[in-house]
């Protein structure tokens, strides 16, 4: 299961989001049909060490395991797809350069300088990894900054890049924006259109970040080829506020009934 | 922050589940509004080790701190007592003399047999913890056995019992039934009312199970003085659940209207 | 996949052990072809908490996940049911009553006294798993003890028990022997015996802990239906030591040549 | 390295006090001269997980690594012994059956009970460990409740137990007084010194916990042969609150100077 | 609770120093009355996974979370600050370049390129933390190399900077003496007092590592503005061999007592 | 103990690889006669966080602990070292300006800019390690791609580097062989020679990468100074995949056997 053969089949990709740092919830995401799962070693308050056994977890489905590193750095980037990550998201990717130096890293000579030593992932795709590995492993260069706005096409034209990820709170605040998931500034949602068709037109897959399904499928719909839509640390969040509010409500409204005259 | 205050001050108390091993859950569900949160020791995937950062992560915001034990063990009943639980859900008691043993553990001599040492109890609840502790801790028995259930008053009456606990699914195990949360079947319904008839007739606090708010709102309508609704693990399986189902839909609406000629 | 299910095919099971509390070798060693894993929390080093992450790391392959738990506690052996287990091996069994308190802690009322809460079981073995729990559920008592030998057909006879498993050292040391696996003391050896053929009498799979793969052979030629048959921790060791050992065989050999004229 | 070498040289033993859960602060204490280090698993916030790798830290110096066990649970204190531990201290002995099965736990057939599976012990005290870890042991029973002062003599003369060592507070308590370590209250230091002379009657080794070392020097002179003085989570605790206070105090003397006109 | 609050009160601020990766022993810390507590990340053994938990202990009290990172990487900066610190300390800031480097890491654009995702920050300091973030965040520059005091106004006057931290150590090795805290050279007081007023010249925060509290409270006389005095990790080491040394003499004397007649 | 004192002493270091997270793991190979152990923190799944306890392990014998660090990055070389490791692994170090930035990160001012904070060093290796420190410590460059290949003598001539290392799979891929350890490519086992011959030719220690004992030994006669031969990971997978084999081989023997009219 990779995200190319999902795409070969015509199909976007559904991506979730592990920003917790635990196999256990890991597994349960990884059983509630997305196509992939993303573990956050930027934003999310996991690092390697946690990130082995969320990829091990996400290994128990035929789900595409993606990581999203937290920096241009050659060491994690490398280390992740040892452990078994067919998915790279690299934040702030701002020109050509930092983009060679990232698709560099995600291949083995000679095409690029990833060093051998597929630890993990020989378990996880098969002893025949190695041969494979060039093709199989994804890398998204996150477009987010200003920098990278101005060297858009200088990025997208770097041989090898496979697609771009922008994330919309970050590319809000580099326009000068309201930092917000599914953006409402025209700045942003004017930028994001613009990237996306400078995706296209370079060849490359185009993937967002969104706050809920509807913005996700609007994404799609636009032409996204892998969307986020939702975060485990966001669910649990979201799944407690409504209850604990639901319930104070349900008892406000007891309270009123009583205090009307009325009973249970 | 107690039980007891909440309930001195007329409150039942909205209980929140922690069933994944982790202290950054722990401390998302601490900012949501509950009243108490558990520690899972029994169900969830988590132990004394991991108990103890999410007992930290909870004394983050004023919520009390309350764990359920794995098992009628006086081991971990203490050391999680130890580390600043102020209520400890202890399942599967059956009869007098188990309680008598659960209740002993929870207080210091001469009323219990509690050993000394409350390492992280004092830095939560202040250097007068010593002082105070056989009032402010609240042990739950869990009734939901066949033999519980023989013995119901027996248990109750046991000097020192603060509260009685319903996990519905154990419950309707016993009586025959189906496991199901927010039961539906007469005999266990019946069974709920009635335990929680005599915990009242014999002065005690009652707590129950529930999967969802509005069955927890009803348990309060009829009494019930501490109920569990929602945890975290399910929210992060309902959201995903959700999230994804809702986005095939989406797909399959936007895949129907462009068969039939419509656009996105 | 099942323990029943390999032994409904004709089948004897081929066990691996995890001593090591780390999920990536227990994930290496789901990959080579054992039947089943057996998680050590008795005299292996780890414990709940690093057990979860290796039932995790097994369901990424069809392999039957089994532990062994440190006592007859119900609060440990109800807690690896939760987390997925299939098999669960409890260490000397002495009597009938602790056999019967064994069996009933792996069922669900009214077989046995299970408490409802199957957190990782349902996403490993399916929703349908509650219902299906009782009979996945293979349950192993130790043989090892003096006490348990004088009492074989009477803890044989509980109902409900599945499966008897013997640790060659620990019934090695009942008898006075020296203990070590794969037994050349004619009273083990005939005690073996013995026991399997109560075991066969009485209905029940038969297990036994080996050093070897010429043991392990031997055991299933004589009729056992569970064989365990090295483990990650003597893997490590054992591979060790012969490199190097054969390391210094061969520069002792290099020094010898060199000393008499010859050249490497 | 064990107790009983350095018993047999006539000295006493001072013991430091391992509360947290961690490998670095045990490697540390190992390293400041102690005789003995105790993994608390009791009252400190560890548990076995964590007290592994504690243990092998412990193991970088000739140190005679201890554990405290929560409770009198066969399966924690064999599971401690073979991870390595010379020494278990078990809290609450309140009758010779207790004092019985924990002495039986601690040694191999037909001695005990103990189950073959010595996984650390032999990298750490040598592979002929198993033959000689009946001898190498030392199992010391808390005397600190008040049905164990009634059980005195009986529990003193169970066969196999080799120590007995007493928690000042939980004794204080079983007594009536306030819980404190170095004892002031006469009962407390009364029923010390007959614990102690009767100890010694049943040719019994005696420790007890200490909060200074003042205290434990008084004791080591009234013929204790194994005092705890001081803890690492008290060493954290005491070494913070010197230096905030002094630094607080250092500050407002030189408030004071420059309100008097002087300068620093 | 920022620096900036306690600053502005006219206050300095006492600093205490976590070293051990353990969430208790820096809950322990922050219930000793410390303004702030530093993680460690750079000498200290803990890495980011080990320092949310402790970021999330020091939230049970009014204490400033900062950290040291290991070195001037814009990802582990950026995941320090998401995880709630409202300090980063930055080691070996030779340049103005790397000055500048540090200080875009902070703040979010226009001011810096910082990334959006304040995960735990949000939890920690509020809803309204990404609109403050860029006041609340202080960044000390580490003034420690022979480069950076050639470059000591350029570096100084980057604009951003907040604060610069000295390491007494690292200083006396840029100078070619003796590394030691509390320095006694010449050539490190004077280079120390020369800091000082350089940074106090550029309207910049001075902070410096101290071994005492004397040492400390000198340092405030002088004009800095936050100083750490101890860590967790020496206050184990010190206590542990106070403690062993005050029993060794105590013993001793004890013993030239009994030899020369006298009783104890 | 220290490489340098092996080689003084005329002797080749044999070096055993750690892949695996764990202490325990690092424990069993302290005992097994490895020279040197290396824990991998570049394509091992383990990170900082583990390879602190892994260290500790290793102490437990008089083996020289070795790290390999992700990648030239001064902050996890230099707190590598804090944390007691006697030898660094570097990868792909590719021309003079890597060598001198991996050289600097290992010394102390003036040699170099290493940091002072030695805080488990000083534990292991003395309090007089910072004044030896600079001597006792080993940088290993490795020598893996085809820039590096171009810049030998220039990287080899980088002063106060001390050894180089090759990893034969990312030389294979350098040189458009297959990758694999023990080579049987001409072309990688004339690189390797080549590499070793200038390595001499600059004073400097010579260390491989080998999958057998085998290759080790040759790579010692021909003058390796420091050879790897096996990792704790290799070890599970291979014995265990031995034993499976010979189980499943043994089984179908005794079919045969069975199936010919022989009995087992």
């Amino acid at each position: 299961m990779s995200l190319q053969a999902i795409w070969a089949a015509g199909r976007p990709v559904l991506n979730g989001w592990l920003a917790i740092p635990n196999s256990f919830t890991a597994e349960t995401m990884a059983h509630q049909g997305w196509d992939s799962l993303t573990v956050d070693m930027q934003h999310g308050i996991t690092d390697y060490l946690a990130a082995v056994p969320m990829l091990t977890a996400i290994g128990t489905r035929p789900v595409v395991p993606v990581v999203r590193v937290p920096w241009l750095d050659l060491g994690i980037i490398m280390k992740s797809l040892d452990a078994g990550a067919l998915g790279v998201i690299c934040p702030m990717i701002n020109n050509a350069a930092e983009a060679q130096r990232f698709v560099a890293a995600l291949r083995y000579p000679p095409l690029g300088v990833r060093s051998f030593g597929p630890i993990r992932a020989t378990l996880a795709h098969g002893a025949d990894y190695p041969a494979k590995a060039n093709d199989l492993v994804t890398g998204f260069a996150m477009i987010e900054t200003k920098e990278a706005l101005e060297h858009l096409d200088e990025i997208m034209s770097v041989p090898g890049l496979d697609a771009i990820y922008i994330g919309p709170t970050d590319l809000a605040l580099a326009l000068g924006a309201e930092p917000r998931l599914d953006p409402i500034d025209p700045r942003v949602i004017e930028t994001i259109a613009h990237i996306l068709a400078r995706a296209k037109a370079h060849g490359l897959r185009a993937g967002i970040h969104n706050a809920s399904v509807e913005h996700a499928l609007k994404m799609v719909g636009i032409g996204f080829d892998f969307v986020t839509a939702g975060s485990d640390a966001r669910f649990v969040a979201a799944g407690a506020a409504q209850t604990v509010s639901a319930f104070r409500a349900g008892r406000g409204e007891a309270a009123r009934k009583a205090a009307s005259g009325g009973g249970y």
